[in-house]
């Protein structure tokens, strides 16, 4: 059956390249903050599209869009897709919209074809994923599972002040839908990987199984400022030698626990910062990531005695505090397995996301899989962020015969 | 003969104390930079000190004092001794000032003995040895033996805008003496250690056999920004993990070198400081210092291979660039043995100077050495800056019988 219904590349990329225009940039990039007057065009595109293609739109409380084509048993829960379509600011042409518009090529030719599965389909289009306007980062789709609550949402702030009601409001998505009340059989989410291993190993599919847990933790090293000349090795309590030793130390860890452990220091300071002064302190923000909640506990553990041993080495003082803990997410085997089943001509592999998704929140009220295609050089959240015609129809084509499997 | 000659332990300590009031802070220190309303309080105190001890005082171009006792042989050199009274923003009260009030203490003994050396004595007060308001450090003993030149130093501008030769006449201290036409016979200067070594060993006396040869050198590292959370730890090329590679290696390449060797790195700037990007940027600015030029040479020999194989294990670009270089100071054989000789009934040790000194410039035009004493946990440039009477009599005590031994 599903052989028979081969999406149209051509035309999933003319969709990508055409909302590109929505808050284009000069490198190729696009900035389409949520709530924006661009965030308004791409929806309003959108919006029509949909109709175009005989979906049913709606918009619920906090501007979330869903456009809904009709099953045989009407009385079914829809299986649905999709992603965002807003961006970072100075963001790329892939980053959620992929999975958006990928959903709409399924859609459409679906329609070319005449074929109407058992199960109703929705196409999702969640606000603010992105999180660089109003935070935190996956907004809506968190108030859609109602990990988040509406009213703060509603009322937080962007940089000049204004608020996302008022800005929803003000570009005409304020929906009357009531948030969360639309539930569905099934959610998948096509994504570009935002990582380098499918490109890498030069596999197209990533059929990805879960989400890493999270543990960010903060440290303060404190030893002694003193002159760099006049100090002899032996008395010198360094806090930039000992921020070195804590940062091989969270690679070491990260390894020990590879190849699905990751381990970073991403931020440091290291005071007074002079160069003839050996450094009395150093703070540094940490974060390990792991699929395995027992593995992340024992990654914990594990830093928690490097640090101490090299606090007892160096006669500096080193104190942390776990700041966020996340647990992993585990995605729904059924979705999972349709996604592997629709993949099989591709090369692909099982895999973990490094990054979070809508898909993470919707996943506690839905069986829920995500499928990743590669982008260069694993970078996004830049207008660098590319991805291949190939690959794009490659992730449609899987989008739409899982669709399929799960919708019959 | 030197054995009956005995400073006034109390009489030197009163002495550092009553001029401690010029410029005095609340925690104990003090602030007195160069050519202040201070700096023109304390040189009162000084010359008038001075003269009622009946020494000549002269003052040279650039505010350098010079206060002589004639010797039975008037034809020969003055032996001279001294340090600076001025300070950091927030000082101590034994940085500089020790090696002039003990100088002074010198020669009130010599006068209550009616002891007449056959070398004239020349106590010193240079102007601006911390650098701190007019840069650079050590700036008026560097005029004297003519490494720096008059007319920019008396041009340079402090933060407000005001010249050094417009403050210098402002406060009476631009002297009519010609800058480095008095030469010595020798200079031996008397100071805090400033760092740990001393104390550390319960030593009074450090025998001060020269200074440490410098390098400067500054480094950027060039890796890959990129998602902490997707990209796995073999595909990274983290700038921060770089980073502390290069910290430890400095490390190791100057305890390779030590005692005597040391390496710092002060300054670093990891870019682009978010906890959940790899960092693909790291500055830093790094020193090593060893007595021994040879040595230094192969520090920075064998820090450039370490370089070399970080950037080509860890897939990152490091250059280097060398910012600064001096060569060790020697001092002359002949005051470091009369120092030597004068300490031989206290606690003692021959040592290197981890810190630039008056006596660095002044030994290119006469046979110099230094004598340190022990300071409160090696901190200096700090109001808890502390020496015990015992350990500044004791300096003295040294001061004036190594001086005997040059002036006979």
């Amino acid at each position: 059956m599903t052989q028979n219904l081969r999406i149209d590349g051509e035309r999933l990329w003319g969709s990508l390249m055409e909302t590109a225009a929505f808050g284009a940039l000069p490198k190729g990039g696009i900035r389409r903050l949520a709530l924006s007057d661009e965030d308004k065009m791409v929806r309003d595109w959108f919006r029509a599209a949909c109709e175009d293609a005989g979906l049913t739109v709606t918009v619920d409380g906090v501007g979330n869009m869903f456009a809904t084509r009709p099953g045989t048993r009407p009385d079914a829960a829809a299986v649905a897709f999709g992603s965002h379509l807003d961006t970072q600011p100075a963001g790329g042409k892939f980053d959620g919209i992929l999975g958006v518009l990928a959903g709409l090529e399924a859609i459409r030719t679906l329609n070319d074809a005449g074929y109407v599965t058992e199960h109703p389909l929705t196409l999702a289009n969640f606000t603010n994923e992105e999180g660089a306007r109003f935070s935190p980062a996956m907004m809506c789709s968190g108030v859609y599972s109602r990990d988040l609550e509406a009213a703060p949402v509603l009322a937080s702030i962007d940089n000049e002040g204004r608020t996302f009601g008022e800005e929803l409001a003000r570009i005409g998505y304020a929906g009357d839908e009531e948030i969360g009340a639309r539930r569905f059989h099934a959610f998948v989410e096509l994504h570009i990987e935002q990582g380098p291993l499918l490109e890498a190993a030069e596999e197209t599919i990533g059929i990805v199984t879960g989400g890493q847990g999270l543990l960010w933790f903060d440290g303060t090293i404190t030893g002694q400022d003193s002159h760099a000349g006049t100090t002899p090795m032996t008395l010198r309590r360094d806090a930039m030698t000992a921020l070195a030793a804590v940062a091989l130390a969270v690679e070491d860890v990260a390894r020990q626990h590879g190849p699905a452990g990751v381990g970073t220091i991403g931020e440091v300071h290291v005071l007074p910062g002079s160069r003839n002064t050996i450094p009395g302190t150093a703070t540094f923000k940490a974060e390990f990531r792991h699929p395995d909640n027992d593995a992340l506990g024992a990654m914990e553990t594990m830093m928690a005695a490097r640090i101490a041993a090299i606090a007892a080495e160096r006669g500096v003082g080193i104190e942390t505090r776990r700041s966020f803990r996340k647990d992993p997410t585990v995605f729904d085997p059924m979705v999972v397995d349709a996604i592997a089943a629709a993949a099989k001509d591709f090369p692909h592999r099982r895999m973990i996301s490094g990054a979070g998704h809508d898909a993470f929140y919707v996943a506690s009220t839905c069986p829920t899989a995500m499928i990743f295609v590669p982008c260069k050089d694993g970078i996004s959240h830049n207008e660098l962020e590319s991805a291949t015609p190939a690959d794009c129809a490659a992730g449609a084509q899987v989008l739409l015969d899982t669709v399929l499997r799960l919708a019959r």
